[in-house]
């Protein structure tokens, strides 16, 4: 198979395959990175030169930012022989489907999502067991079929992972509130923070805040590519939590202990439901 | 020395004392929990009688929700000895201290907060070790002295943790950044994904959601006495940290990119500044 972006979703894939004894290429836009998967054995062989890597490649997974993914896909579809499958790895999932539905009828696309991922970026980063026990999102476009859509699970499934199947629009909903709404979120909170301009803050903060703005280390431009890409639901998600976060503040400033409380304990048996009481 | 409340932060630093060596008494408002204190350790005596307890102690420190420590940090000082010392755990400090400021002019008190926690809550939680290289605040008030400040130094570093001195207005605007907003922001976060009624969400929620929201399973009524304490601090935070939020959906409502990648970029730089690429 070939994986076109080496970082550190595709790096992982390739690891993990490897370690099935799968073989694997790779195309990368940069020599020195294509250098370390092969020396890391993510990669079997590849180049820089995605027309001469795609027409010899039966399975591509596309593995980049969401919109240089969804122009690497196009630009594949264009090179592949036919009857080649192409997936991809996109946080948003609207925009790629409709970029897979464009492509030749010759080839076969399904839509792919690893709910799996790190701060750390880059092949240095990739880790065959990345994907161990994470759902992986899959959806239908009008160039899947059975055969293309059995390709894909199994996959997932050789990296560790659950194949779920999910449409396009109830996919990137769902992420807009538990994946690109806390990022921004996160960011939101860091440069708050920095505001302060006081070297206190940084000092007393502690694990609380070191969690919570976790996602804020990841690679900007990953998180500018998802935020655009996913930009309707993420505004839907982000009146929902600004209408919370204002009925919160509101009862701290009005002395509304009872209210804060329901609040709190109301999000507290949720996030326990969802993980336990630790974690 | 007597601790006053045997939840995760009175109960570790008795655990932790006692392996240093020192004699514990406690006072709780259950038996069950005073019970269970003397069973693991954290004390070797105790009472749910407040009035009994706080004549026999030379230091005693108050480890309750802000507003309970505030009500027991009066009362203890009401019943004190001359010459005892008082300090608390609140992670708010401005009415802390206004309300050790009123104590009588015969005992002494010195603000304090190990800025150390974890999620779960109780004296079954309690961890010798919890404050191990955590920063721990101490604030002057009208009742300090060389003397009580030195006992309070101590008993942090007995405690494995590392004193600051900070003002208490100084403090209360640090945490209100650091701790009591991303606290609001992570409820807020887990109501809004809530309000989706859908249960993909929580199938699809993976790591950045488990940790970005982390905060919000702590106990309900410390985070509502936290935020009541808090709230001209948190208000400003808060404010500072909408303008932040509304940037970066503006910036992903109109296609601007390099503006998102920006602030993404200075979020992500100061968060690893600050703890690392990883963590």
């Amino acid at each position: 198979m070939l994986i076109v972006g080496l970082g550190l979703i595709g790096g992982s894939v390739g690891l993990r395959l490897h370690e099935g004894g799968v073989l694997v290429r790779g195309v990368s836009r940069s020599q020195e990175t294509l250098d370390r998967a092969l020396e890391r054995g993510a990669i079997q062989g590849g180049s820089l030169d995605l027309a001469r890597e795609v027409p010899q490649a039966g399975l591509i997974l596309v593995a980049a930012p969401t919109r240089t993914s969804i122009r690497l896909l196009t630009e594949a579809g264009a090179l592949a022989r036919p009857g080649t499958i192409l997936t991809d790895a996109c946080s948003s999932k609207q925009e790629v489907v409709a970029a897979m539905d464009a492509l030749s009828p010759g080839v076969a696309a399904v839509g792919g999502h690893p709910m799996a991922g790190r701060e750390l970026a880059g092949i240095d980063a990739a880790d065959a067991h990345l994907f161990e026990g994470a759902t992986w999102v899959l959806t239908q476009t009008s160039r899947s079929d059975d055969e293309s859509e059995a390709v894909c699970e199994t996959l997932t499934m050789l990296c560790g992972a659950a194949p779920l199947w999910v449409e396009p629009r109830e996919h990137d909903d769902a992420v807009a509130a538990i994946s690109h709404l806390p990022l921004l979120a996160a960011a939101a909170l860091v440069l708050a923070a920095e505001d302060s301009r006081s070297e206190l803050v940084w000092r007393l903060a502690s694990s609380g805040f070191r969690d919570t703005t976790r996602v804020a280390a990841g690679e900007p431009e990953m998180g500018a590519d998802l935020a655009l890409t996913n930009s309707a639901a993420l505004h839907e998600a982000a009146t929902l939590f600004s209408g919370h976060l204002t009925t919160l503040l509101d009862a701290a400033r009005t002395g509304d202990k009872p209210g804060i409380q329901r609040l709190l304990a109301q999000a507290a048996a949720r996030r326990r439901g969802m993980y336990g009481g630790r974690g």
